[in-house]
């Protein structure tokens, strides 16, 4: 992330269109709100699942978007009913995900988790609760990593008046750390495993998400079959 | 932006082609009046809503289009009426962006409302008036950024005789503080999303822009489905 | 352009095949003429419009060609009679074109209008006089727009016996401030679009080419449409 980044970037009001989530993002420089918009690229014709990502973005982002578009795919595959038009969305469709401002270079893996819950938000037709932000990098399937860069996020967070903040369970200890006037008035929420993001996001869509608890009697079947 | 900037770069008379519209650039030898083109590049043949640019563009200035082309797609499917051939022209067409003069080097975010008026103009047939210029970053929801520059770009409009210009509702500020010299006999139109643009400069057109504020219903009925 | 320009390149007699015109170009050492060459690089097979260049072009130049292709689709879709099989040339067959001598670097926009004519007249199967040589940017709706080193290349034509030459009339003034000495018995030709270029070059070829005033009762239909 460029600088400078010490001025309001809250450009969206409370109702945004589905796609646009905030992320938080740091340099040398201090932490920044970072917003991702996904949006479909074709209308009209059929698309094939593709996907087109703009805004100054550095290797390691572009694979993140990447990653994340997979991960995605599987959710709703994974989650969401056979019936609901969301399931194949991702798959039918092709995605452009921007992240303003276009002239700023951004670059890192910490975005995962904001990326993944910008393509549901689309996905699904549901708008992401702006009062969030997020940061975490996302594995393929779903786990949640830890990230760099607590404080100046935190700080960020605060200074666009945000309170609500997605950091992974990794994170909780520097958190932990961080002196009471950064955190004070914040409300942190640790996740482990992607599902968990989308509960706390999207609380009133129908989904098949459970338990994350893994079956061991059924990974030892498939280990010993 | 290259150099020299400081000659009168208005080569198109009052009627232009559909797809022909007048940005503002600026770099550290001054502002510029910068045109924009755009035509289909398959005739005969249908196309596949593909994109080609050319004139010496940096990446951030090809990713910009590459946005503009995305939300000018968005805006078709939205707002116009679904039997107006130009609803699909930018999907079953492709298209050709073009920054003349050719050899100097362009860059940067800020021809983003003017790459998008470009696209619309040509997808609906309708030339833009030549007494408008504008400058603003899109975003790839339509909301439109703050961008540079503010006096040389207003300055060189002046140079070239025109009156009309339209700026991010961001950059407001920036325009009040300019010196009366400067921004004395110029009609300043701030705007804070796309669809402001366009009502602006296409009154005529028959669309379905209206607020756009958004149905907090249908919001919910999405939301418990 | 490379050096040596100081030796005679005309190599092509007065009845070249169609598609090879004469320009020119310059550099601190001089003027110099320019072939361009353009050929079908698809035979029996059905092309798709496609477009390769050679000639060691720089970017600037390649780009030129891309938009002399776009420009050239549109002047045959626009001007040509619908049953010429002329008219959809370009859309059905892969073009090459070439810039001898390929060994010479070559850059810049000004072969604009050199390139559309090549391409036209390889589409209509109509050679160009090659008592003409020509330079001009050219813009993707046809404007022809200024170009540089006006003193070297009409020397460098005087220098092959070229007396009929096409300049941008952006240029006029640089012409007539030229020394007599250099502007003795050329025939000058001054354009502002694209068709007056084609008109000149091929006189007898039946066109739709008539007044480039936009049809304003039209314009005010597509509006109000």
């Amino acid at each position: 992330i460029g600088h400078p980044l010490y001025r309001s970037s809250k450009f969206y009001t409370l109702y945004p269109p589905p796609g646009v989530v905030i992320g938080l993002a740091y340099n040398e420089y201090g932490g920044a709100i970072l917003y991702i918009e996904s949006a479909r690229s074709s209308f009209g014709n059929e698309g094939k699942g593709g996907l087109r990502v703009t805004g100054s973005l550095g290797d390691v982002m572009k694979e993140s978007s990447s990653i994340a578009q997979t991960y995605a795919k599987k959710f709703l595959a994974t989650y969401i009913n056979n019936n609901m038009p969301a399931q194949k969305y991702l798959e039918s469709h092709d995605i452009h995900i921007h992240f303003p401002e276009g002239a700023i270079p951004k670059d890192g893996p910490s975005a995962g988790i904001t990326i993944t819950t910008s393509l549901l938000s689309l996905a699904l037709g549901v708008p992401v609760p702006q009062d969030f932000a997020m940061t975490g990098e996302i594995s393929l399937n779903g786990k949640v990593l830890a990230i760099g860069g607590v404080k100046e996020k935190t700080m960020s967070a605060t200074r666009e008046g945000i309170k609500k903040l997605i950091f992974p369970k990794a994170n909780q200890k520097d958190v932990s750390e961080l002196p009471d006037y950064i955190k004070d008035g914040i409300e942190f929420h640790f996740v482990d495993e992607y599902p968990e993001v989308f509960k706390i996001l999207f609380p009133k869509v129908d989904t098949k998400v459970q338990d994350t608890e893994p079956n061991l009697e059924l990974i030892n079947q498939q280990i010993t079959q």
